[in-house]
């Protein structure tokens, strides 16, 4: 224990009182150095969830959790580099997808990703899929690669944001998640601690989402900006829906499959909706082009092929085969059962239990239920059935890909199960709730 | 870790929903066997602090701290067995002069007590302040004792709600000890886990208290007496004044010698009234005699010496000299420096900040700061100024009983300055503000 006593500022966090952005800064420091015990950095995180944290509070949080580590700057790469977020959703392969899109638009994607945890895919996860692919890439490699390619996801290391690890592991194991203000620091530090030009945020909103509407999402939104704005960078979120699963695929190599295939130019849909939407919000944000005219330039880079070629080099840069492209069958792995999902009712699709399904392809091995878990990136769903869409009970609405019968005969019932129908028609829901940005 | 996850018991908390009794047991069990770490249960008592506990929570946290250890059962000693406890203040030495006072009523005092912590002192601190007194009694000698001389307190042991000393640990380091119901639980658990007829709780109110007005402390009492109520106990509450110091003396050896001077009957005022009047408390609840008459005999054992007689008994029945009685100056250790504490103003003595005057004395040497730190008996301060009283700018209210000159001189100046003094007339605070009982 260091000399310094944490309890004065827990004490005026838990009376609702504001807590000087000096202490935060100390408690935050101290307990990742170590110097302060898990039990009071718990309370005072129990006190934060159930006092809140004003925006000066949450700022001091997140400049601590950059302050810990080291930052990522590749310098000037000739292109404006975009990063994007996702707050987690299931069936989200929109990185896959916009990371080589915006490349082919003249613009630099540079993300540093995480892995898949709870119901929620992880992009790091998804590109393991891909034989070969390295995601350990050092600051150089990742120079290089932007320069020449115009797009590098590479996964967290120990030196970025430390003390957002040690305190988001505590949080898991203390029931303190939920909390706006420390979901946005422990997001934005992982933002601002990398060098980018613009900051786009994709705030999940519905069922399968950590926050379960559009109202609750835009909190976070705000949140995030806010610190945005404190910290001088420019950044974006769009509140988007996650009510069902945004594409077909959940899983590994199924989801590298259906961004191909995007990528292709072959598949429409929302993933497809939401990669070009984002991908033009990028290039407004950095080039300062009109929405219709961004919008129709992402348009083209998919039909043209620019975006795939990009998808192409960007997967050989990282050690995968380019072949993948023309190939995904023969070079992403495949399930060994195969089994059709058959739909329990007849009706128009009303609600996905979007959670359920990204909790079945956890089960089936596509996830962790905790961290450290082996991901098998074989397994996974199609489900292919959309809110709106009318279905008949017994007819296929997907495919589970699973290690053997019996698993998946209950994720297939699992499945059908999470689904609800209703008589009458049903409307889909908007893609894209809301867009605000900042600076 | 056990399979058990705490983390829905504390969301329930967290969401301000009631936690099943069940789940309270099982994460207050588990942490004090190790199961639970620190960062899940301060997050959990946090969570509670914040939210409340209603009277089936604190039931339940309650039993759980008894279960966790072992009980203190004497079986029939021959007597109504009465245990008393103080919620902590400064002067307070009633349970010196309450003990032998109802040993010489006719009735047991059997009391397991606690050491001295911040600014209030503990009755086993002030019982060591007597050469060769004992602490560390176990039940069979307990047992004996009583059935002889009528009163025994003795040092609460490792096997006694081990729980609770677990929690009460960690809300000390985590900052959460204010609270009304995780208070009372403690409080009732070292109450409940040793057998008795009646259970007597002095709750203090004021600046030298934990609560610091009557209003908190009715709640701490009422909180207290449901515990009691579902425990099928019999238990009585009082409301009593800490404005100011209850004695005159603070300081383990200082207050002894105070003691044994109102078991003389030579000495008036708080301590000695407030004696009598749980004393008498005591009576009627035990026995059923009607109040006037439970006071008068209280005041007659005191006047009678046949109080005093009991402590002699009971100071030699634990290892120490009778002969303390007569002799307190030639036998009670005496400090090396004695300075005169001088009036800062003159006036009425409006107020007195009782929780600094506790602090003078225990940077002093006559406290702890941390558990675990070494007392010294012989150190302390006299305050002879009550509030009302009038004062003269430069004339004596008191004395240093110090180490060493320059210590002493800190202390005095302020103590001094610890006092308000006002020009009108201040009328003196009432020393009971209520009492409430039950079963």
């Amino acid at each position: 224990m260091s000399g310094w006593d944490p309890r004065p500022a827990i004490a005026l966090k838990r009376s609702g009182s504001r807590v000087p952005a000096e202490d935060i800064e100390r408690i935050v420091l101290a307990y990742a150095r170590g110097e302060v015990a898990d039990g009071p950095m718990a309370a005072f995180l129990m006190a934060c969830v159930l006092r809140g944290m004003d925006a000066g509070e949450t700022d001091a949080m997140t400049r601590a959790f950059i302050a810990s580590g080291a930052s990522v700057t590749l310098g000037d790469v000739g292109r404006p580099v975009v990063d994007k977020h996702s707050t987690g959703g299931v069936s989200d392969a929109v990185s896959l997808v916009f990371a080589p899109l915006v490349a082919a638009l003249g613009l630099a994607c540079v993300k540093v990703s995480g892995r898949a945890l709870g119901h929620t895919g992880g992009t790091i996860d998804k590109l393991e899929a891909i034989p070969g692919f390295r995601v350990d890439l050092d600051i150089e490699q990742m120079r290089r690669q932007v320069e020449r390619v115009g797009c590098v996801i590479t996964s967290q290391t120990p030196e970025l944001v430390p003390a957002d690890g040690a305190v988001y592991a505590l949080r898991d194991a203390t029931g303190t998640v939920e909390s706006v203000p420390l979901i946005a620091a422990s997001v934005m530090a992982k933002k601002l601690a990398v060098a980018s030009d613009v900051i786009l945020l994709d705030v999940k909103a519905g069922s399968g989402a950590f926050m379960r509407d559009a109202a609750a999402a835009a909190q976070l939104a705000d949140a995030c900006l806010a610190i945005a704005r404190a910290a001088r960078r420019r950044a974006g979120a769009a509140i988007t829906d996650m009510s069902q699963p945004l594409g077909t695929a959940i899983g590994n190599a199924l989801e590298v499959a259906e961004a191909i295939e995007v990528l292709h130019g072959r598949r429409d849909g929302r993933l497809r909706d939401l990669a070009v939407w984002l991908a033009a919000r990028a290039l407004t944000s950095a080039v300062g082009i009109g929405p219709d005219e961004a919008a129709a330039a992402a348009s083209s880079a998919l039909a043209d092929g620019s975006a795939l070629a990009r998808f192409a080099a960007w997967v050989e840069a990282q050690g995968g085969p380019a072949l993948v492209i023309d190939d995904p069958a023969g070079i992403l792995p495949r399930a060994a059962v195969r089994l059709p999902i058959l739909a329990a009712a007849s009706g128009f699709v009303s609600t996905v239990d979007t959670a359920t399904v990204g909790l079945v392809a956890q089960g089936l091995g596509a996830g962790r239920a905790h961290r450290g878990d082996t991901v098998d990136p074989s397994v996974g769903i199609v489900l292919t059935a959309k809110i709106g869409e009318l279905v008949e009970r017994g007819e296929p609405i997907g495919t589970v890909h699973a290690r053997d019968a019996g698993s998946a005969e209950i994720a297939g019932n699992a499945i059908a199960a999470s689904l609800q129908v209703a008589a009458e028609p049903v409307a889909a829901p908007p893609l894209v709730y809301g867009w605000s940005e900042e600076g």
